[in-house]
């Protein structure tokens, strides 16, 4: 049997239809556990599991969707997590035949993660990695990771089944009315997350029946090239006159909507509750012989907080990586990181998006305090007061691995350099939790003289990136900026290097910029000339104070000139803002000037 | 007999000595024209010539060089013009033999040349060309313009050489103390417009005696590889016991600096006032079998006024035009222009150089009025308050050629473009006025929307002029700013057509950067921002606003972040100049305040 993935090239594969409500239909009773039932009743599984084979099933799945410790320690089941969940890959393989793949199903604990709620990443990854752990280990063919409402405790469970085991992933999440999960995450952020994880097929499951998912299937289509899935429900659940809980929509109705999940470019079609083997019979039919849809592969820099997805790309405007959270040099931020207090954090946070950053670098590297704790707390309240993807700056291990739990989304690692142990330790870290990484160019010989040294400090991070299986597009590099003042001839060498980067590599590019100025008068000038500088050599995300107004001046001009901002929108939004702005200050000093006149 | 200039590369040739004073040993009294002693006396000047042939001379010069119409005038022998020069040569040709080569000498008119004289370009022109011609047709071998002490008077003498005759031509300024003529230009700024004029030697004579030439030659030397001229006279005159003029100098003393001289890089050496056969033999005693020490051929782009040149290259600061003396949309310097006022353009003219304008444009594009009056007056203007060259900004010939023999120095010509109709008319005038020329990457077909099609533009300018005989770094091309606002995707075009330009044809460029931000808000930022970005491209001469503190400040960071601005010497004077500025500002305040007080 070739492998499944393989297999998505060339058909679309049918996965099988409801377990909850065909074991309802069987007799289990609300307040039951699902799962014991591989062990109480192996007959009726293997029932449904044959039923689906023979509607035509690519795919069958385990009852184990509630197997996890948590959901078992509800009825007391802990203990039987072995043996409920190998019994359940049993008695499909048993039913399955050599044609038809085992998918064992993961679904969510049901207590939301950290910062939301109290479950912390670590248990939760725990907790899907013993569950996928023991599937794999009974002889699951693929894991679904499904009806997952939140982001946080999804790319647990995505980064646990693919640290523990080697078997492939497909992720579904549910969606709601507004085409967001229930905690806040659209598709398209959704496939940066999981892709940079590893997924081997995204998609969506449950939700609001076949029509919705139409549109969240054709959403997907057009953001990623990785595999698609969907399994909808048969409509939103309704009480019939015997006060039970049905699924109003029939098989046909449900299997007419298959001609539109094709051409959305889905690549697996099963269903969710209500969903039964009359409906994935003539689902089956309609896919028979039936190739899927091609989509577009883009290679986009992508980042993501857990409801925005930033893009980095020449075509798009420069983005900000604001440099505001750092104690270097700031006492009272120090002060407070320290005393874990993040009061000064969180305005940082704010207003630096309020000023229009697009990623916030957070940095806690006090010396001498619990700076993984720091990084935690920092994230989460960053996470709590604003909604834009972070980038993890430290260069301590312990430190960089508590930010990758603790953020959700997609974020940025600042940073990996060329020297062996970075390479070694902070590469592996990338990989894992799904992260894009900005690569330094310096190695053990320090920072190279020349662009072509630089440059191949990049080719050298790119490479062993590669290796490990992280995609080109989430390396970035910084070519580094030394101070003027004191390296005068380097300065162009930065500048060289980048667009070398672009020519030669293609990736994306990332500048501190104010050092440049370092020792000099008037600082400001010469960063903004910097700024446009490395702009018009490629420069895509410069680390900067967005709030200072004459860098935000020059890159806004600079995207306009180097046609980043589509007939200067943003420019004369930017400028249009201004006026308002003025307009509106002046109208309130007008009324104060009222108010006091009349006193 | 071998051309004197192919000549001059292997051998160090040896001039005639004094005419003046030979004469006057044989009784020419002053008062007398030297030159009718040509008709009058013909023995007198065989023997002479004779006693220099036999002294080794390889050149030997005419009894000419106060035989010019308006000289000849003084003396009511202007009627007798062409009788007195083709005699002269006569004589002298009866004497030199094969190996002497004729020289005919060409001194001032005695007349200063506007703007400080009454004497116009054209009258000296056609008094230098009238002159030229009937020794060319004599028979002269070569031309010597000498003893000049006006830059001006020497350009027009130059112009009308290389125009009417084509024989090889010296030209020889007298230098005063302080290393400049009378009129205040030094050796390296008449080697900037006479080497744009095509003189074949450039030299000094007579001046203050060998020992001050000694330092004019090595001067002269690190600025040209054009063979060099030197015929120092006898030291400075003085009165002997029967009251008359001698110069007090040695022929034995005299000799004694030759090999100076030639370490200086001299090829061609001679005498003037006071000088002797004996002093001419022990030269060529000295010279024989000496070859000419090498110079290094430095191709800079360089422009000049009557007594400031200024370089334009990568590796110096970026030149700024000073754009301001243009009366597009600007209806009071119109009105001025139109009434031959010129307040407003001294005012901008003084206000630009102070804020450090390089180089002025002067534009006078009124629509009906006498624009190439009105561009003498306005160049007269400039020439008067302030000493920096110009570039003469018309689309008009017969403006233009007004222009040209307007201004003193080497100016820019703003513009040619690739139309036929311009390359046919612009660049035989540059030729013939020694100007540089600035090329705009145009033609019949409009402005080519790529980079590469303006590079192909440039590339036939540059062939065109090379064709005429104009040195390649006498061509700067601007490779056009469009407006953003309305071709956005062509900003980018013309940054790549600069660095193009320089990859491929490593000429000096030039941009107007202001029209970049043309129906945009906040202008100065897109200005600023565009400026930089030119500057890291390879720009060396924006035209633009001197007084814009923005663009100066951007300008001057830019510089020293391209490393043209040698551990940021420029940039740190410009803010502590304004520092110092603000200083004395707040200090004048205050005492205006207390004055105030006083009250
Ligand atoms: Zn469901
Ligand atoms: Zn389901
Ligand atoms: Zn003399």
């Amino acid at each position: 049997m070739s492998s499944i993935v393989d297999r998505l090239e060339e058909e679309i594969l049918v996965l099988d239809g409801a377990m909850g409500t065909e074991l309802q239909k069987r007799g289990l009773e609300v307040g039951d556990c699902p799962e014991e039932l591989n062990l109480t009743h192996p007959k009726i599984l293997k029932e449904i599991h044959s039923s689906y084979v023979k509607a035509g099933s690519d795919i069958i799945q385990t009852n184990t969707f509630g197997a996890n410790r948590l959901k078992l320690a509800e009825y007391n089941l802990a203990h039987k997590i072995e043996k409920i969940n190998q019994q359940a890959v049993k008695l499909a393989t048993e039913v399955a035949g050599d044609d038809v793949f085992i998918s064992a199903s993961i679904g969510p604990t049901g207590k939301l993660l950290e910062p939301l709620g109290d479950l912390s990443f670590q248990q939760a990854y725990h907790v899907f990695g013993e569950q996928a752990q023991i599937l794999e280990a009974a002889g699951a063919d693929l894991i679904n990771i499904e009806t997952m409402t939140d982001l946080q405790e999804a790319r647990a469970a995505l980064i646990a089944v693919k640290e523990k085991t080697s078997l492939p992933v497909i992720i579904n999440l549910t969606y709601e009315e507004n085409l967001k999960t229930m905690t806040g995450t659209d598709p398209q952020t959704a496939i940066t997350v999981f892709e940079a994880l590893g997924a081997d097929v995204i998609g969506a499951n449950c939700s609001l029946g076949p029509k919705k998912l139409v549109e969240i299937i054709k959403l997907m289509g057009q953001y990623t090239a990785t595999p698609l899935c969907v399994q909808p429900n048969a409509g939103l659940p309704v009480l019939n006159e015997n006060n039970e809980t049905i699924f109003p929509m029939e098989a046909l109705e449900m299997a007419n909507y298959i001609p539109q999940f094709i051409e959305a470019g889905v690549n697996i079609i099963g269903g969710c509750c209500g969903s039964t083997p009359e409906y994935i019979n003539l689902a089956k039919k309609k896919v028979v012989d039936i190739t899927p849809a091609s989509r577009i592969k883009k290679k986009e820099t992508t980042l993501a907080s857990r409801t925005k997805r930033v893009v980095i790309s020449d075509n798009l405007p420069t983005r900000i990586i604001g440099e505001r959270i750092n104690p270097t040099g700031r006492e009272e931020l120090s002060h407070q990181l320290a005393d874990e207090k993040m009061e000064l954090v969180a305005k940082e946070a704010s207003n630096q998006v309020q000023a229009g950053a697009d990623i916030l670098d957070v940095n806690v590297g006090v010396p001498q305090i619990d700076q993984a704790q720091a990084m935690k707390l920092a994230l989460n309240t960053v996470h709590n007061v604003v909604d834009i993807p972070v980038s993890i700056d430290t260069t301590n291990q312990e430190v960089l691995e508590a930010g990758l739990q603790t953020i959700v989304g997609k974020p940025l690692i600042n940073s990996v350099t060329g020297e062996e142990e970075s390479l070694n330790t902070v590469l592996p870290l990338a990989k894992k939790y799904g992260a894009a990484v900005l690569g330094l160019t310096l190695d053990e010989d320090g920072i190279p003289a020349t662009a072509q040294g630089r440059l191949k400090v990049a080719k050298k991070i790119l490479n062993r990136a590669q290796q490990l299986g992280i995609k080109r597009e989430n390396v970035l590099i910084d070519t580094l900026t030394l101070a003027a003042s004191a390296e005068q001839d380097k300065v162009l060498e930065t500048i060289k290097a980048i667009e070398l980067i672009k020519e030669e590599l293609g990736l994306a590019t990332v500048l501190g910029v104010s050092n440049i100025s370092y020792g000099l008068p008037a600082r400001e000038e010469v960063n903004t000339a910097f700024l446009a500088m490395a702009i018009q050599a490629g420069l895509n995300a410069p680390i900067l104070d967005p709030t200072n107004k004459a860098m935000q001046a020059t890159l806004k001009a600079s995207d306009l000139l180097v046609n980043r901002d589509l007939q200067g929108q943003n420019y004369l939004n930017h400028y249009s803002n201004q006026e308002e702005r003025k307009k509106e200050e002046k109208e309130e000093k007008l009324e104060t000037t009222d108010s006091l006149t009349k006193l």
